[in-house]
């Protein structure tokens, strides 16, 4: 699966994938009031709104780009109902030949994170029968419980050629309180990169590892330590756009082959039709606007890396 | 709500909490069989029977004990049909009157951790209603982003007057590759936890904090400092039995008021029907099997702390 992502971000030349981070205040009205009139506002109405709202986008951008990145917690917060929308958007833009990397953030005691893999990137047995619960490309990992919280997700990635992605540096402003803690000198963010290396080193694509890390936009000398840490590892970049990343501060990120890192903007493209620049799109047309924001992205970000 | 984990503490003098994290293996046969009859080999199938399993447990234990904790992951890994089964699982836990601590280890940038808390600790608005997704008591939170990614849950609880409990020393083997390095000759948990303890004066209860934390049965010594950084933080300890944490090692974790402290066993409860000593009840006695073991645990764990 990192070889499908790795491919297609080269044959798009386009290292960015759509966070699909659905807030039930991003959906337009007209779609949130047919959701609602035909299940009422309940739920199963907000879900069914938003699937309905990332089937628009995803249909409007997928020719653009490589990858999504729906984050789990936007369809948890509507309980169930929600993770039928998470489920059944995975499978809509799988359809379309997507990489989604599920932003799940989990992690656990050996047994526990066995089980998130199952559930998310590999395969279940029941009985005499196997299934495939969630089947997303990728997850993320959050790698505070060591190596036997994230080891369980590789072994299952083995089988099922699919990969995750690794917290190391997070975006969000006090990412540091714990992460910048210096050990013998040196950020724990680098000791936690190091550990990816080496989880990375078990289980490799054809160019890059099929375990990634998370390196914020927001921490570009960051970001440049981290690339030569960890240099057959996949960087998947949240913070651009809306937390404050700028194009210009990417290019640390990647490796000089141009490849190496993917960039993540959320906000900024589901919720395009909301900014000033795509107002003209008007709320029917906030597909269109998201398309318009990931052409001006693919761009923005071309520019500044110089790829 | 920590007020009530506390009294049902007190009045039980049973500071426990089966952890109901149902393996299929774990589940007997019989009640697979008769799940499987009715809704096939699937997840349906697989979710009904882990249902079915933990009613069991729940209504041959709930008068011992003052909470459960299901394990999320157990459930996630079944798809939508698990997570319909962990919200089963939570609302007739509740109709039990226990205390339920959703085993979730959340935690993300704010904005998602608001969304995880909504959906697990909180209410949700859908245009003019108000909707309570997951609905346990506590859930358990992620430390690694900071103080940004766990404030947006004691947030939501001050509102609902629920909790958290945040890791700050967790049981497994591998959990000191990070959570044990040096920061200027401290532990990194020991960061952590003096953070938890800022974070409980936020948001106190009676006598303890709505901000718990979570140390590792495994590690007495480290539970033993953790104790003193946190005096009014609750300690949701897993580790004990299966895991290798034994009664005389608890006493560190607990208060001079027998107090503070609340020890966890899953597997040694839930499947004791599959060990030696319990081996008499059989499968159709497996929920007595778990009463039997409750109550040895309640004794063993009454004997070794001194209450």
């Amino acid at each position: 699966m990192i070889n499908k992502l790795v491919g297609k971000i080269k044959k798009l030349n386009a290292p960015v994938v759509v966070g699909l981070d659905p807030k039930l205040e991003f959906v337009p009205e007209f779609i949130k009031e047919k959701a609602f009139k035909e299940y009422g506002e309940t739920l199963e109405g907000a879900a069914n709104a938003i699937y309905e709202f990332n089937k628009g986008i995803i249909d409007a951008t997928y020719d653009l780009i490589p990858a999504v990145k729906p984050q789990i917690a936007m369809y948890e917060q509507f309980g169930v109902e929600g993770m039928i929308a998470f489920k059944k958007t995975v499978d809509y833009a799988k359809s379309k030949d997507l990489v989604v990397i599920g932003d799940i953030k989990r992690g656990d005691i050996g047994s526990t994170s066995a089980a998130y893999a199952v559930g998310h990137v590999g395969k279940i047995k029941v009985g005499s029968k196997e299934y495939v619960p969630f089947n997303e490309d990728f997850v993320t990992v959050n790698p505070y419980l060591g190596s036997d919280g994230v080891n369980p997700f590789i072994d299952v990635c083995k089988e099922t050629k699919k990969g995750i992605f690794v917290l190391v540096k997070t975006s969000n402003p006090s990412s540091g309180e714990f992460q910048d803690r210096l050990i013998d000198g040196r950020p724990l963010y680098e000791i936690v990169g190091e550990k990816v290396r080496e989880f990375g080193e078990a289980h490799m694509g054809d160019e890059y590892s099929y375990v990634g890390a998370v390196v914020g936009a927001t921490y570009p000398e960051m970001g440049k330590i981290l690339r030569k840490i960890m240099p057959k590892t996949y960087i998947l970049v949240p913070g651009y756009g809306a937390q404050g990343g700028k194009a210009a501060d990417l290019a640390p990120y990647f490796n000089e082959d141009g490849l190496g890192a993917i960039i993540n903007s959320s906000r900024g493209i589901i919720a395009a039709y909301k900014q000033d620049d795509y107002k003209k799109f008007g709320e029917e047309g906030y597909a269109d606007a998201s398309r318009a924001a990931v052409e001006f992205m693919i761009d923005d970000i071309r520019k500044g890396v110089g790829l």
